[in-house]
């Protein structure tokens, strides 16, 4: 069940611990802002030195009250944190924000504060946003909380956002009217000992007010929890998300193929991909995004329609809108001669339609109306540049009023009047979204529109597949503790009880074995050399194919023996792997590797030996279900040859998925294997010649 | 010799020709933008039904006025235009800016009457800016001149802008002082019927009070000339610009791979790349860089501090420093040591530097002295969030005038405190560029790092290589006009002719012949169906590689005549080539194709029979220097194998170039040569080894 935190939104009453009348306190603003927004519930300001503050009756402590109260906000000292925490626990006060600074974030006093904090708070059976946070708002009518202390005024509107960075929520709230950002709820969720992103985003998957969620987060506070909730929230409503700190994501070296593979960021990446969540790189297009969602509607298709007084901007808007998925489409006959009943000859009538700097409010209001009414357009950007004799205000008024009848996805740009956003914003309520450059309302209907497809998407299925996990169980019990490689020949059982065709392979510690194993089962054969240390088995030239007879054979080993002394790891030698030669067929790696916190993932794309210059792989987190196990494969240009190119017959999808959902399993069962590469696993366009010849499984006790 | 325009943007004396008194008249607000914005020279408005204009003498006629006259700005209606220039001719004015619309872009009529113009134009031996256009700007003390029609004021400063559109550049003048951007001269260049964009280049290399150089450019006027004047300014001064209407490029389908492989913007990016001017694709991106090299110095290397008060717009700028190519490294112990005595305990000392919101503007600028002028920074960003209890403009000229003192790059952001830029920009003479969003800063930064590397580069040389000519021309001959492939045969002899290692090929029409063929060049043989019609031969089945004897080469002829026929195209076939199979070595493509404005282009990368999937390939304009062929190579994936990867031996690298080289000088010979492909060009790290499996040259006469 979601969390509610109606009493931190919806609050009758808070209590002020700490509130100050002395100028430049935190104490003082938090005051004059709940104050000055209007909040409509009770306020108890909380001060054993005062009387009144700011004209409101104050109380020495919390238990000093009669009414009961719905959230208290606590900004005393640090060391009075404890002593306010059980004052409000006597009070039985449920809903608790600590604003004070100075724990987990300087250090180990700190970090020992916080623990001590947050074993009050669940010994309690309270609930805690922050400590080191900047408050909360809400903005509906009713309610009009700005419980933060920081300057600028909190502009109404559709969007929640929770901040994980208090001087980034600052900085924002101050520009919201400039941008036409509206906010409905905000939270600066500071360290989150106890509410953290996840849960904010379960309350507000279920809360009407909220339309549109966005995040500015530095870390997860449990990642695999953040993209499972994500996936319940994104169907229902757009999630929005900055992750900052991309470098300091650090991941441990690895040593397989897929470790090495994946940057600190494929982790964050892969969780936002597979939730649903919209990634986006900077505070800018964060909300430009975000009112977009909230401000209009998602547009039905990807045809867009653009009207213009200003040629330069609308060929930029083209640029951008094909570069974001969309099209432009010619208007139909009937649109173009409609519009050239009222614009100049001299105007553009196809799309985009330019009605000229003559263009009066009326003609651009009426212009904007005939365009958006065309069928061949699902969404419209109506760009306005400073007109020449023309009240911006008032053009500005008739396009919201056409745009709003249409019923359509649209935006609209001022360009270069960003004195004018506000003022339009205000003029019209229901407005559509305003910008003041025409790239970013293309690319944020191109975003738009890509959300509606996901939105539209079947949900996958988990495919439960019945491994032989006796087999693995019994083959992994062999190994004691620690990190391990799983010997190749345990490897090859291991696959096999999954049904992952690992081609037959054969051990043999000397010639004559070698050439008995190969006459055994035909030429051409491969041979590999083998030995636990020999990792890298092409890196020291251990690697023959496709030999044809006995004398090639022994020359083949003669020559990996030779390089193998040359640099004078000989002595690691423990035979050779002698397996079949597969002709043919397209070269992927099949991967799985883990991350400290968001644990397994697996991996696809171009295989063989040149994975690593190729850096076709993508990632997924485990376990997939079969739309996820599609998409990954769908996903890399690995794709593009699976599905056949140049005489190349094509393999069968559903049969590479199979593997790939069967490995999901295998980990599901496993969690201990910690990495495993495939790689080259060669699939053919007939299954049964479909071949893993390569593999690598490490494991952690 | 670089064209004068000094008579455009420092005249003397002006004649408006149109000046008008009547409200909403074009000719009017440019007269009022004249006046207003304080022209130091003499102004003549020309309208032969007032004595007056606002004020200022008027003449019926520039042939009435008795000084000598620099500039006529022409807006006369366009049936006047012809006469207005027959009076200045009279006059003796060389300088004329037609701002009058309705020529080339409005159609038929449109373009005779420009050629009409331009006709003029040049039988006077005059120069013209426009039609079409918007005026001209500069802002130098002692000129004064804003010669547009358009509101908004002119700021001063460093930048040189060109805009092909009128409103895109009327929509940037407007938000010039908002956004901190300053203009030493601005020209829109209309429809760019003599002076365009080219011509704008060459005069502002030489003009001093240009440091910055930026384009809005739709199309090139001729897009070769645009490159090499280019390579002439951007060593001297930086050139930044947008090139819009990416899409409307359309290119012609081409048959080639290398020509598939090209997209629309393909020729613009290597004009740009290869000419050295940074290529932008946003109005506020152009701008933001283009500030940051006018009113800071480059930097001297790519260690960037950091200093703040608010810690997630630090993360999310050290994040756009990493991926703008720039280091964020921990500063001096000594520095830190200086940091601690005069911030809070709770800052942050490392990098970034956290003063913390309570820092006032004097331990602001004091830390700022202190991070700039640590041995490990090159380039500062000073990010200053909303404060709670400060003033910005204070702390924003203690910042400034820090940074001013350390004679380093650097910038400062001012988060969401809109307003106060253009206030701290006026408080501040000199001051460094200002941000409001910090990502912006970190991305300028490393732009002008890589423009630092681009400047100090050594130019390249153009290797003159002699090949067999008079071959080529005995082969060219026998082909008659229109667009021809060339015979293979012919091929192998173009490309032996200037030591293209093209592999050894024999043409067999029976089974008998191949045989013989096979056993003359020994075996292992590749073979590949033969037939003009026969383009793609592997899509049909026709490429059999590594046959080793003759019961393998009957067997393989017999297979691919069965797949002729069974797709019907049987009668197609002429016979086979037999090569000799070369084994190992890596797979490139080296190719040539032709746009119908630039000319000719060179593309390498990963070649083979997936080049289509793999897209690896660049490009750049033919011919090529040393340098040039160079960075090609380096630029794609296909460079990484090359250099040897997982035990294969490394190619020398300069055997590739000497290759591309040579191809350069195949084509600068003779530029009838179409198209070209050498796919697969087989390169091994012995370069005997080296070879061109499969060649195919179009040539157009």
């Amino acid at each position: 069940m979601a969390h509610n935190f109606d009493g931190f939104f919806y609050p009758k009453s808070i209590a002020i611990v700490g509130a100050s009348s002395k100028e430049k306190t935190l104490g003082r603003e938090l005051m004059k802002n709940l104050l000055n927004f209007g909040y409509n519930g009770k306020i108890y300001p909380i001060n054993p030195k005062a009387d009144m503050i700011l004209d409101v009756k104050a109380y020495p402590a919390v238990t000093a009250i009669e009414d009961s109260i719905d959230l208290a906000i606590i900004m005393v000292s640090k060391q009075f944190i404890i002593s306010s925490i059980d004052d409000c626990a006597e009070k039985n006060i449920r809903n608790i924000i600590v604003i004070t600074a100075g724990f987990k974030e300087v250090g180990e006093e700190g970090i020992e504060m916080e623990k001590l904090l947050m074993k009050k708070i669940s010994d309690y059976g309270m609930r805690m946003v922050g400590p080191n946070c900047m408050g909360i708002i809400n903005t509906k009518e009713g309610v009009m909380m700005n419980g933060t202390f920081v300057q600028g005024e909190p502009n109404p509107g559709g969007i929640g956002f929770v901040s994980q960075s208090g001087a980034l929520g600052a900085a924002v709230l101050k520009i919201l009217k400039l941008k036409d950002v509206g906010f409905a709820q905000f939270l600066s969720i500071g360290n989150k000992a106890d509410i953290d992103e996840t849960g904010m985003l379960e309350y507000w998957r279920d809360n009407d007010d909220v339309k549109v969620i966005t995040l500015y987060l530095e870390s997860f506070g449990d990642a695999r929890k953040f993209m499972e909730t994500a996936k319940t929230v994104t169907k229902k409503k757009p999630v929005i998300s900055i992750k900052a700190a991309r470098t300091a994501a650090g991941m441990k070296a690895a040593s397989s193929h897929t470790g090495a593979l994946a940057s600190a960021d494929t982790v964050v990446d892969a969780i936002f991909e597979q939730s649903g969540v919209i990634r986006v790189a900077s505070v800018d297009e964060l909300f430009d995004l975000a009112k977009s969602f909230d401000r209009t509607i998602l547009p039905e298709g990807k045809r867009v329609g653009i009207l213009t007084n200003a040629g330069g901007p609308a060929i930029l808007t083209v640029d951008e809108a094909q570069n974001s998925g969309l099209n432009v489409p010619v208007l139909s006959e009937a649109t173009q001669n409609k519009l050239k009943e009222i614009c100049v000859p001299e105007a553009a009538f196809s799309n985009p339609v330019d009605v000229l700097p003559p263009a009066t409010a009326e003609i651009y209001g009426k212009a904007t109306e005939i365009m958006m009414s065309d069928e061949n357009i699902d969404a419209g950007i109506i760009i306005l540049g400073p007109p020449l004799m023309h009240d911006t205000l008032e053009i500005g008024k008739h396009i919201c009023e056409a745009v709003m009848k249409s019923g359509k996805c649209s935006t609209v740009v001022l360009m270069s009047q960003d004195d004018i956003i506000p003022k339009l914003a205000e003029a019209v309520p229901g407005h559509p979204p305003i910008f003041n450059n025409c790239e970013a309302a293309a690319k944020a209907i191109g975003q738009m529109y890509k959300y509606k497809l996901y939105k539209e998407k079947a949900e996958g299925k988990y495919i439960k597949y019945t491994g032989k996990k006796k087999i693995v169980n019994d083959i992994l019990k062999k190994y004691k503790g620690g990190e391990t490689y799983i010997a190749f020949d345990d490897v090859v059982e291991i696959l096999k009880a999954y049904e992952l065709p690992i081609v037959e392979s054969f051990f043999a510690v000397n010639v004559q074995q070698s050439v008995d194993i190969a006459d055994k089962i035909g030429y051409p054969v491969v041979i590999k050399v083998a030995g636990k240390k020999l990792v890298h088995k092409s890196d020291v030239g251990g690697v023959i194919v496709n030999i044809k007879n006995l004398e090639e054979l022994i020359q083949a080993e003669n020559k990996i023996i030779a390089g193998l002394k040359e640099k004078g790891i000989d002595n690691q030698l423990e035979g050779f792997t002698i397996q079949p030669f597969i002709k043919g067929g397209t070269e992927t790696i099949l991967g799985v590797m883990k991350d400290a916190k968001a644990g397994h993932l697996v991996a696809f794309g171009m295989g063989g030996v040149m994975v690593e210059v190729m850096k076709d792989v993508k990632f997924k987190l485990l376990p997939v279900n079969d739309m996820e196990a599609e998409e990954l494969i769908k996903s890399v240009n690995a794709y593009r040859i699976l599905k056949g190119v140049r005489g190349n017959p094509p393999v069968d999808i559903e049969f590479v998925k199979g593997n790939i959902l069967k490995l999901s399993q295998l980990i599901s069962d496993f969690p201990e294997i910690e990495e495993l590469d495939l790689n080259p696993f060669v699939f053919s366009h007939q299954a049964d010649r479909s071949k893993i010849l390569d593999a690598r499984i490490k494991i952690k006790l």
